[in-house]
C-alpha cells in the first residue's frame, strides 16, 4: 500500500517535467510548476539532480520559495537556499507564519536572519524570539503564538461582533480560546458552537474545558500521540502557569509522524532522513562509511567464531558450505520478532509487566519453527550430502538459532530502550551479530562434538 | 525518535494497570481505563496477554465499546468481539459514525449485522450501504456521508439562521458545502468566514472553488498525500458526476498514514500489521513459517553458490572464514540504498527520468566505499593471515560486491514496482539473496582464480 503514495500523480508530473526541461522550453516548466503546492514543488525538487533542481527552482513563484523552503528536507533545503541571493531569501520567508520560520532560520546565513528580524515588527519578532527559545522537536517550536483569545463574561452575540471587526482567523482556526485576565488558559469554544447557539448565550456556557492543554515542554512525539490518540484538530499551548502561549494545529503533526516513519525506515539502514536523493558523492560516502566500518566490526566478530573451527571445516568442507544458512535463518526469524518490539515499544505495549509472557510465547513460537524448518533443512541436506549425522547437526542448529533469535529479538530492543538508545536504529545491526556468532557456534560447535568424535 | 512515542504515559498507565490486576483489585483498573480515550484503551488492550485483556476489555465502560472496536488492529477485534454476545456488540456499534461501522462491518457476526441494519433509520442504513459498497482502501469507504450543504443564492444571516435551527454540526466540520440543485459540489466556504464577514454578504462571494473535490474512487494513500500536501482538515467526496457524497476528515488520514508506516515497518519482516503482539501460539507459527520457508529457498541458492567451490575451500581454509564478510557487508550496503529508494519510489521522486543519475551516482558512491573499506579489509586480513594475496583477493571481493549492491539496490526496487509488487516488502528478501550470490561468488571465484594458480 504505502509504495504508492504520490507515486501516480508525482510519477506523471515528474516524467512531463523532465521532458520539457531536456527539451529547453522553459515556459511550459514554468506553467507546470505554479500549478502546484509547496508541498508538491518541494517533492518535486527533491526528485532532480542538482542541476536541473536549480533551473526548477530559478522558476518557482517568489511567492511560494518560503514554503517550498519549509516542505523539503535539510539536504536539499541547504541546496536551494545556496542559489538565493539575501534579498530573496529576505522576500521568499518574512511572510512565512511563526512557526515555520522558526523552523526554517537554524539554515539561514546570519546576514538574512539580521535582515528578518530588522524588517518584522516588533510583536512578531517577540513571538519569534520567543518560540526560538525552546528546544527542537518540543512542544514550544510546533506552536503558533496567533491565537484568538476571548473572556468567559460575554455571550456569543459580543464575541461575534468582535469576530467581524477582527476580520480573518489564523489558518485551521476551530476553536476560539478561553483566557483569564492574566491570559491563564480555561477553555474553548467551538466555531460550530457559535454558529449553532443563539446570539444571548452566555460565552461561560459554551466552554469547553475537557480537552486538557499541552505544556510547552512536551516532546513532539507526544503532542503526536495526543492529537491521534483524541482526533484533535488543534489544541492549546501553555507554560508552567497554566498561560496560553499559543496553538498547534494538525497539519503539523501529520508532518511529524511522516518524518517519524521515515525516520526509522532509514535509520535501519544507518541513514539520515533529511538525506538528499542526489546529495553529493563525497557526502554521501563519508556518511555511509562510518555505518559500514560498525557492519565490518561485527561482521569480524561473526568471522572470528568461524575461525575457531578451521580445524572442523578443513575435514568436513560441507560445513562452509551450509553455515550461511543457519546464521541467516536465524537473522531473518530474530528480524520478524524485532520488528514487533519495536512496533510495541513505539505504542508503549511493551514493558516489564509483559516481557516474560511475550518472550515464552516467541520462544514457543521459535521452538515450532526451529523443529519444522530443521526437518526440512535436515530432509534437504540429506539429499544433497548423504550424511544422517550432518542432517542432525545442522537441524539441531537451526532450532537452537532461531531460540537464541528470539530471545534477542525481545531482549535486544527492551534493552537498547533501557539504555536510552532506538531501538529501530541499532536493533538490527545488534540483532544479527547475535544470530551470526550464535548460528555458526551452534553448527560448528555441534558438528565438532558429533561428527569428529 | 519514533521509540518515544506513547512510551512514557502509555507504560506507565501499563504497569499501574497490571500492578492492580494482578492484585486483583478491579475497582482501581476500571476507574484507570475509564479515564482514557477509546483510542488508548485499544492501544491498552493490545498491550495485554489475552487472560488479562479479557477481564479489562469487560471493565471498559459500555459506552465505549464500539469505540474502542475501531482503534485496534484486526487480530485483537476478533478477540474482543469473541468476548462479546450479540446484544452487546449492537449496543456498542451502532451509535457508530458510519465510515466507522463500515470499517467494523466485515468482522461482525452475520446476526449481529441484520440486527444493526434493522435497528437502523432509513436514511442511515442507505448510507451505510452506499459506502459499502465501494472498495476498502478508496475514498468512499473513508468518507462520512453527514454533510452539512447550502445553496449558493442566499445570504450569511439566512445560513446563519439555519445552522442555528439545525443545531450541533457533525464532528470537525471547517466547512459548508455549496451544491447546486441536483447535489452537485460547487465550493465550499469556511466556518470562519460565517463568522468574520458581514451578514448582508451573498454566499457566492465566500464560495471557494479552488480545492479540488476527491473522486469517491480515489486510493486511499492518494487520499492522504492530497491531506498532508495541502494541509486540508477535510475534504468533500465526489462521484463521476460531481455529486457530493461526503466528506473525509483529516482524522482519518492520520490513521492512513500510521498504518501506512506499520504496514511498510512490519511488511519487510514479512509481517502482518494487523498482527496482534499477544496472537496465539500457533497462529503466529504459521504467518512466520511461510516467511521463513522462502527465505530458506534464498539461503539454499547462495548456499549451492559456495557448494561450488568446494574445492578451493579444501585447500584454503581461511575463504571460509572470511566469506560470510563478503557477502554480509554487501547486503548492509545495498540495504542503505534499497531504504533510500523505497522511500524516493513512496515519494514519486524516482522514476524513468532520473533512475540513470542515481544509479550513477550510487555507483560511484559504492565504488569509493568499496576501494576505501577493501584497503581496510585487506590491511586486517593481512595482519590476521599473512598472506598479501589473500589480502588482495578479498579487497577486490569486496569492492565488487558493493558495485552489485549498488546496481541491485536501485534497481531491484523499480523492477518490483514495474511488475506491481511493493518494493518495501519483498526488496530486502531479493536484494540480500543477490550479494550474497555474488559476494560468495566474487569472493570464491577469484581466489579459485589468482591462490589456486
Amino acid at each position: 500500500m504505502a509504495e504508492t503514495i504520490r507515486h501516480d500523480k508525482t510519477a506523471r508530473q515528474l516524467r512531463l517535467l523532465s521532458d520539457a526541461l531536456d527539451s529547453g522550453r522553459l515556459g511550459p516548466v514554468r506553467r507546470l510548476v505554479n500549478t502546484l503546492s509547496p508541498a508538491e514543488i518541494g517533492n518535486l525538487l527533491e526528485s532532480l539532480p542538482p542541476a536541473k533542481r536549480s533551473v526548477v527552482w530559478g522558476l518557482v513563484d517568489p511567492e511560494d520559495d518560503g514554503e517550498v523552503l519549509v516542505h523539503v528536507g535539510e539536504d536539499v533545503r541547504e541546496s536551494l537556499i545556496a542559489d538565493m541571493d539575501p534579498d530573496e531569501l529576505v522576500a521568499a520567508v518574512e511572510d512565512l507564519d511563526i512557526d515555520d520560520l522558526a523552523d526554517l532560520v537554524e539554515d539561514l546565513p546570519d546576514t538574512v536572519i539580521d535582515e528578518i528580524l530588522k524588517s518584522m515588527d516588533r510583536e512578531n519578532r517577540e513571538r519569534l524570539e520567543q518560540v526560538l527559545s525552546y528546544d527542537e522537536d518540543t512542544a514550544g517550536r510546533l506552536m503558533n503564538p496567533d491565537v484568538v483569545t476571548v473572556r468567559a463574561d460575554t455571550t456569543v452575540d459580543v464575541v461575534l461582533r468582535y469576530l467581524r471587526l477582527r476580520g480573518e482567523l489564523p489558518e485551521h482556526t476551530d476553536h476560539l480560546y478561553v483566557v483569564s485576565r492574566r491570559h491563564q488558559y480555561l477553555g474553548r469554544i467551538a466555531l460550530q458552537s457559535l454558529l449553532t447557539r443563539d446570539a444571548s448565550t452566555p460565552i461561560n456556557q459554551l466552554v469547553d474545558d475537557e480537552q486538557p492543554a499541552i505544556g510547552v515542554e512536551e516532546s513532539a512525539d507526544e503532542v503526536a500521540r495526543m492529537f491521534s490518540d483524541h482526533d484533535w484538530i488543534s489544541a492549546p499551548v501553555v507554560d508552567d502557569n497554566n498561560v496560553l502561549l499559543g496553538r498547534i494545529t494538525i497539519d503539523d503533526v501529520v508532518d511529524i509522524i511522516r518524518y517519524q516513519a521515515e525516520h526509522q525506515a532509514l535509520g535501519a539502514a544507518g541513514l539520515d532522513e533529511e538525506e538528499d536523493l542526489f546529495s553529493p558523492v563525497p557526502r554521501a560516502f563519508r556518511r555511509r562509511l562510518l555505518w559500514l566500518s560498525i557492519n565490518l566490526g561485527t561482521a569480524f566478530l561473526a568471522s572470528s567464531v568461524v575461525g575457531r573451527f578451521e580445524g572442523t571445516i578443513e575435514k568436513i568442507v560441507a560445513l562452509a558450505v551450509l553455515m550461511p544458512i543457519v546464521a541467516g535463518m536465524g537473522g531473518n526469524a530474530g528480524t520478524q520478532v524485532l520488528a514487533l518490539m519495536v512496533r510495541g515499544l513505539a505504542l508503549g505495549q511493551v514493558g516489564a509487566s509483559n516481557v516474560r509472557t511475550l518472550l515464552w510465547k516467541e520462544l514457543r513460537v521459535a521452538l515450532m519453527n526451529g523443529l519444522s524448518l530443521g526437518l526440512l533443512l535436515a530432509v534437504v541436506v540429506f539429499v544433497w550430502f548423504r550424511d544422517p549425522m550432518l542432517s542432525l547437526v545442522i537441524g539441531s542448529a537451526l532450532t537452537i538459532n532461531l531460540c537464541f533469535a528470539a530471545t534477542a529479538g525481545v531482549l535486544v530492543p527492551l534493552g537498547l530502550k533501557r539504555m536510552g538508545f532506538d531501538p529501530a536504529l541499532a536493533g538490527g545491526v545488534i540483532l544479527t551479530t547475535v544470530t551470526d556468532v550464535m548460528g555458526f557456534l551452534a553448527f560448528l560447535g555441534l558438528a565438532t562434538l558429533i561428527l569428529l568424535r
